[in-house]
């Protein structure tokens, strides 16, 4: 039993979905989450440098603490979860890739899968394994949604339109289950299901992440107490406002404390 | 008379805009361009982060032997600048704000003067007070462009439909000059031509920005030599590929190297 906090982190506001079904599975945990808003995006951003970026959190995380790592975002998962486990082999790091192509198998009848995700996600072809590794017949067809996280965090009125057409490709693609491949994106899953209509099931990565993170958890004997009370802490490298106020409107999340990291 | 390099550095791409101006004003300058595209953009990030960045970038261009710091993004000019000067006393600090500034003071007829910018460069209210100090009779209307950035850096087609919304209250308000107050703005000037018509003249700050540093450097006898070549290097916090293919659609500019600066 460990009473010591998850840590958890994301470019910026989209893990919160992620912290959000952690508090919702795991109630007795306590969770450390960090994000990155100093430097969000890292959809467009090289390997090299979201690796940089992660290892400096989760370092930091540890630091504080923390008795396992939670990638809540999809690219930093795609591009950095390896070299995580590399540096850190004696730390459970769970990314939200392997949970949500679990997810997707789990769902598609036709093997058929679409999935969305940022530039970077995209370009590394992490959901493409994950799902092959799984299902190695199903066939993916995948499209990068460059402008939806600021789009999404603007919360701009032009939003569907763009959305239309970055999904149009997948829809041509007769898939049958989509996956939300970056965390911000269930933020606007009603926009998204109006598009691709009723016959397409869409998946995203934070229940299943939660589930596999009980179990990894259960299996190093690391899970809280049941008499432990969970809450939710949120670190920032940048200031408040924004996130704030993005995150109250997105999610009705009860965060304990917000504070500032000066990442370097 | 010094051959030393004269510093430069935007967010990103952007300030590429203002080094152009630069080398065709004064060919025989030496350029050290830094673009910090490992956490662009900045124009949605709070005061403090963006002081941060800045110095530390100044001091990066300092440590390489700079004689004088451009700030060629209008957002850290507008909320770092005061800050660098006061930290870097002895070295010429030139922002874009006030040579916008000027370019719309000699560009109106009407006094009716629009400002386009990012969140935090409209927020920081810099413009107002620049055109305020040269013309304290001009009316200024601002509006914030915050998924501008993003939209000129993907190319994306639904740019003119997002800019129109942006610059419609700025045209009701009968404007005859606008300030194209971020240095990626003047990368889609043709965009903004046609959306105000021909009555609305645009100006940036990238020309006044070189003719000032000009007068900068003449007076702090820091001119390079008549004999001197010039020439411009750049400097990247993240990998150069999607800056590079982006620089060379936006401007025909001779770069003679490129390398990477793993910033803090």
């Amino acid at each position: 039993m460990s009473d010591a906090p998850i840590g958890v982190f994301d470019s910026g506001i989209g893990g919160l979905t992620v912290a959000a079904a952690i508090r919702s599975e795991l109630p007795n945990e306590k969770i450390l989450y960090i994000g990155d808003t100093a430097r969000v995006p890292y959809g467009g951003k090289s390997r090299e440098t979201i690796e940089r970026y992660s290892i400096e959190i989760a370092q930091q995380l540890l630091d504080r603490g923390a008795k396992a790592i939670v990638i809540a975002c999809n690219t930093a998962s795609a591009l950095a979860a390896p070299r995580l486990r590399e540096l850190f082999p004696d730390v459970p790091v769970r990314g939200v890739i392997h949970p949500g192509a679990q997810a997707a198998v789990a769902a598609t009848r036709t093997g058929r899968i679409g999935v969305m995700g940022t530039q970077a996600t995209v370009d590394s072809g992490a959901y493409e394994r994950a799902i092959a590794d799984l299902a190695p017949d199903a066939h993916v067809y995948s499209v990068a949604c460059p402008l939806l996280v600021p789009l999404i965090e603007e919360g701009d009125p032009v939003t569907d339109q763009v959305l239309s057409r970055y999904l149009e490709s997948l829809v041509e693609h007769n898939i049958d289950t989509l996956v939300l491949g970056c965390t911000h994106y269930p933020l606007i899953k009603p926009a998204i299901a109006r598009i691709v209509g009723p016959d397409i099931t869409l998946v995203d990565s934070a229940h299943n992440c939660a589930l596999a993170l009980n179990d990894i958890l259960a299996a190093n004997n690391l899970l809280a107490p049941a008499s432990a009370t969970g809450r939710l802490d949120v670190i920032l490298t940048d200031t408040a406002k924004r996130f704030l106020s993005s995150a109250q409107t997105a999610l009705a999340l009860d965060i304990a404390s917000v504070t500032r990291w000066n990442n370097e």
